[in-house]
């Protein structure tokens, strides 16, 4: 069974929510059957690549309210998470364009170390004194996560460099209806919207793997040359399909 | 979209079929939108480790042919992998146990080298003269794959590892109705049997990307917190769900 989730570094929804689904991925009996993948999706698409500010600056802005109205919105956020074991910093912290972390994540998914960038990137932007729009620091946890730092250069230094995946996801999110972060969709089958109670993630993946087996397919092609579960590789006649 | 291909490294029609495949993909228009996974299927799961024997004795003795027949059987398959361009020794191949080779591959799949390693896997048995069956080329295709030998080493010294990994792909092609390999599915919708041609599967992944943007999710949960699409992280009352 695979289950996405679409959601990006800057949204304490997601740091949550992650803890939260994995809380629930560790009560469920199948887990081992589960494969998660991440998706790409920026909350501020349009911000451009260097224009950071401080967050409680940006909420204050963008609600039109004062520095401590934002302060009390940070410390709901930091209740739910210091609840899931999570650290969270409530000042200091940098908002920015998270598109190169994106792109990052995809390098890391090629290369089979996307959860354990995500976990970090998490943990500096939410947790540590290190901003995840600073490349020193990107570079930094790349290396971390397993990867190679040269790579991990490339990738910061062609701005090409995977953004298609990053845009694809996105697109993606829309077409699938996600008007929000984190989004889980599991087996394309079932959608959950936000930071859910972990009991939620866990009835969703019971019931995803109860449907999983009645999914019909629909057959294309003709008869082609196979080697069928007995181990017969034998072709009657001259293949049809040549 | 995502495609699975359930293959064994025995398969002669698996090694046919995924360069048809890769022929059909690469002609398609939103190719990189594709994401490839393996899955495991053996075509003689009864058998040992170390139980190896010639191909042409097995096919012999499996349909109670003259090795001179055998020898026919194989060189239909050849013809067809010479079409491919693909290289194909019809003699002093090795058949045996590829357990050991499925468990590699999900450490490869782990680490973003799942591709690699499959295609060196069917190069060394079709083509070269290296035994899959030798534990010694085993971990030299690993670390041609790109992955860690004592990572290698340690997967082969433990029967258990990546063991579930392989029995639950070899249960799910049971589920999804495979009798037989290769077999493709696409986003789990759609199923395709065996070494098609090319065109196939191309205007198989034509047909599943056009229906990709119709599925409609089954939403699971009330409102959570989340982060919108506009970035507002805003949670107007305390959270219902904690």
């Amino acid at each position: 069974m695979r289950v996405e989730i679409w959601s990006d570094i800057a949204c304490p929804w997601c740091y949550v929510g992650k803890a939260r689904f994995e809380k629930g991925l560790a009560e469920f009996a199948h887990r081992d059957g589960v494969e998660v993948v991440h998706r790409s999706f920026e909350l501020d698409p349009g911000r451009a690549k260097g224009d950071t500010a401080q967050v409680i600056d940006v909420l204050a802005q963008k609600y039109g309210r004062t520095r401590e109205e934002a302060r009390a919105m940070e410390a709901n956020v930091a209740g739910n998470a210091h609840a899931e074991g999570l650290a969270y910093r409530t000042e200091g912290r940098d908002h920015g364009s998270t598109f190169d972390i994106h792109r990052l994540l995809h390098l890391a998914k090629a290369r089979g170390r996307q959860d354990e960038l995500l976990d970090l990137a998490y943990r500096a932007n939410f947790a540590e004194e290190r901003s995840v729009f600073d490349d020193g620091v990107l570079v930094e946890l790349g290396v971390e996560a397993g990867l190679d730092r040269d790579e991990v250069l490339a990738v910061l230094a062609d701005p090409g460099a995977y953004a298609d995946d990053v845009r694809a996801d996105e697109r993606e999110a829309s077409e699938l209806g996600a008007n929000g972060v984190p989004f889980f969709v599991l087996d394309r089958r079932y959608g959950i919207s936000g930071g859910q109670p972990s009991e939620v993630f866990l009835k969703a993946l019971e019931q995803a793997w109860k449907d999983r087996a009645v999914t019909a397919l629909t057959t294309i092609g003709d008869d082609a040359a196979a080697c069928d579960a007995d181990g017969s590789c034998e072709v009657p006649q001259p293949e049809a399909s040549v």
